[in-house]
């Protein structure tokens, strides 16, 4: 794999199978689906004229009948402007609908939510800001994707503070809750803790300022954290930081990467390829983690960390080497928690809860079904198994009830928690 | 059914069986559905990354490609401001999304359009037009539902003159259709011209001024012509009248309802219960049309009309009259007809298409498979069948076919039409 013409050819493969799945047998990976009768004349007039307006009325006496008579219960918006699409850049709203329709796919495959994937023409964010304002009362819950930074952290903040359902930046907090559970898991087997660790975080977009955010929260020192952006360290004396990268700058003399990575404990990328030389690594402290997550090509490739030092713990984005970072691991599963106690929010207790429950997961027997799934033989808690495999079941209800009682216990759940 | 309390009791028993039909045994109606595989990580790669990329990549390329890879080709957003849902008046955004989701019941069953209902709170029409505008990107057309007039008239123009895909509100056009379908069928059967018919429309809202606009296309003279709202007949010489009812005022001396009724060859009411005496009716030319289309109470019960004169004509908006106007006649396959040739409007040579399809359908012998829907045991062009019944499924194919043809000799298709 870590030949480039193999790697070339692998993607052709996989660009011309990708046109295929979703050209046919018809455009698309979504449709709607009629949940009620409508064979006879009676459904219909049920189903709308003279049937429907008497749930018109109720939810006009009280708001919180649509969960009872609509299916804004189980109905999340996942939403874009098209500014930051994967890897891809700004690449417009309408663009970015193959992608929404996949998230549409895995909160459904996953989690049992409706999606309604929605592309915004937006100039600005105030722009978008109003669209979703506008349109929430049709949803359960919006989760905001592939929206650039630093706009999405004001996005965000304005509509969680102005919604009374959840808002999740899933590039934001999705990617660093996954990012922390695994974190946590390989500290505990270098035999570190979060609390002493030096933190290097390459890339300052949604991924990395929210990641060090919930990493700060979970007790690692604001001061042994430093961010790197294209201009180096971000560090207070710079005079060109937004708020956001000033709201993690360090005070530090360290300027560039290479400063930075002398005797770092951890390494996390959420930046580009190749951008770790040899020698950064080498440069670390004893027993590192190193989160290159950087896809399809890791900041540093895995063959060649090994051959660097045999003492680290790796995680990357790719599905083809252990502990990949994998945000299908806690979306589905926090909506889910959300969703079914009618949170008003996904606060960061419950984002905790998350960390917590995908950190516990791997310390338990994993199922031979999973082993099946991915054709492996064995798989335990260690440095190639930090992170829970996608394709566990146990996810959905481990994740979901830590983050619904999470929401009961923190006061923003409108509904109790009743396990299935 | 002419007996008051057996309408309560049959209203309570509807209300009921609606209530229980949209809470059980899930909330709402519509759900998501995926379209493709997901068995396998290979499949979830396609959906998702690595390979949802590249449909990414050909639609920032071709717009267009967006009707390959995407849902938006058969994808119509059914979108309210709640300002007029039914005939409950402005319940509100959230109030509207049961009607919202019969409608996308509706559009999915009769004609596998997918639908996402998108209920938008917005204090003006420029907060709506602003928000349908900036999601239109996700949708292959927009049918406006349930905006109160006179807004709704400029929203729609709007937006038609502002997006390259077709923007419709049912409740002006999809209800005029009918309407115009019916009333042909009708003045054949009377023996009588739309260009010499005396016309009184009684309701100038939403449907009112868009059924006098289509009549007028259809061949019937503006002066032929009064419409009366609460304030009378609107003629040229009243000052309290917006530009929408200024342009189908009458130059007339006729004053009230009852004046504009003396000598009339239709009546068309889209206003309330009752409104119609048996003077009124008995003052109409002879072999009038009647077409009472208030609901769930006519503006005339037929069985008080009959009493009154035994030559006319009659149509309700009720499933238990003979000739139901029900824009599930029209919505449905107006669309489909659109889609299927990615109109970019649904223009007015589309709207007649439609009329004549419906107006042609009733002339041919009815299917068994319909009979039998209906518990009939015969059904024949004639008084008591001027319009088609909703559950023909000939339907489909007449009216999209005809919608889709007119779209490409009009010039606003812009595929192909390919007949299934």
């Amino acid at each position: 794999m870590s030949n480039p013409e193999s790697h070339a050819y692998a993607d052709a493969e996989v660009n011309d199978a990708a046109l295929r799945y979703h050209a046919e047998p018809s455009p698309g990976k979504t449709a709607i689906q009629i949940k009620k009768p409508t064979r006879t004349q009676r459904d219909l007039s049920l189903a709308y004229t003279p049937g429907v307006a008497e749930p018109v009325r109720r939810i006009e006496q009280d708001p919180d009948a649509a969960y009872r008579y609509t299916n804004k219960g189980n109905l999340v918006a996942v939403i874009t402007d098209g500014s930051a699409v994967l890897g891809l850049g700004k690449v417009g709203a309408l663009a970015g609908k193959p992608v929404m329709e996949g998230k549409a796919v895995l909160f459904k495959h996953f989690a049992d939510i409706d999606v309604f994937d929605i592309e915004v023409y937006a100039r600005h964010p105030q722009e978008f800001i109003d669209t979703v304002r506008r349109i929430a009362p049709t949803f359960g819950g919006i989760n905001l994707e592939d929206i650039a930074a630093p706009h999405c952290f004001e996005i965000e903040q304005i509509l969680i503070d102005e919604l009374d359902i959840p808002v999740f930046h899933d590039d934001q907090h999705g990617t660093a809750i996954i990012i922390a559970a695994g974190l946590l898991n390989a500290l505990e087997l270098q035999g570190k803790r979060l609390e002493d660790a030096r933190i290097v975080v390459l890339g300052a977009g949604a991924a990395g300022i929210a990641s060090i955010r919930l990493l700060i929260t979970l007790g690692a020192h604001r001061n042994n954290i430093f961010a790197v952006d294209r201009q180096g360290v971000i560090h207070t004396g710079r005079r060109d930081l937004n708020p956001f990268k000033f709201g993690i700058a360090a005070d530090t003399e360290r300027r560039t990467l290479a400063d930075a990575m002398q005797d770092a404990d951890i390494f996390i990328g959420v930046s580009g390829p190749d951008l770790i030389s040899p020698e950064m690594l080498a440069a670390m402290a004893p027993r590192p983690i190193v989160f290159a997550l950087s896809n399809p090509v890791p900041e540093i490739r895995p063959e060649l960390a090994r051959t660097v030092r045999d003492d680290l713990i790796m995680a990357t984005g790719r599905s083809d080497y252990p502990n990949q970072v994998n945000n299908v691991l806690g979306f589905p599963y926090i909506f889910r928690g959300a969703l079914d106690v009618r949170a008003s929010r996904i606060n960061e207790d419950m984002q905790i809860a998350a960390v917590h429950a995908l950190r516990d997961l791997t310390h338990e027997p994993v199922p031979a079904e999973v082993l099946e799934a991915y054709g492996l033989e064995q798989l335990a808690h260690g440095p190639d198994y930090i992170i829970p495999k996608p394709l566990d079941p146990r996810l959905r209800e481990r994740v979901s009830s830590a983050v619904a009682r999470a929401a009961v216990e923190s006061g923003v759940a409108r509904i109790p928690y009743q396990p299935d």
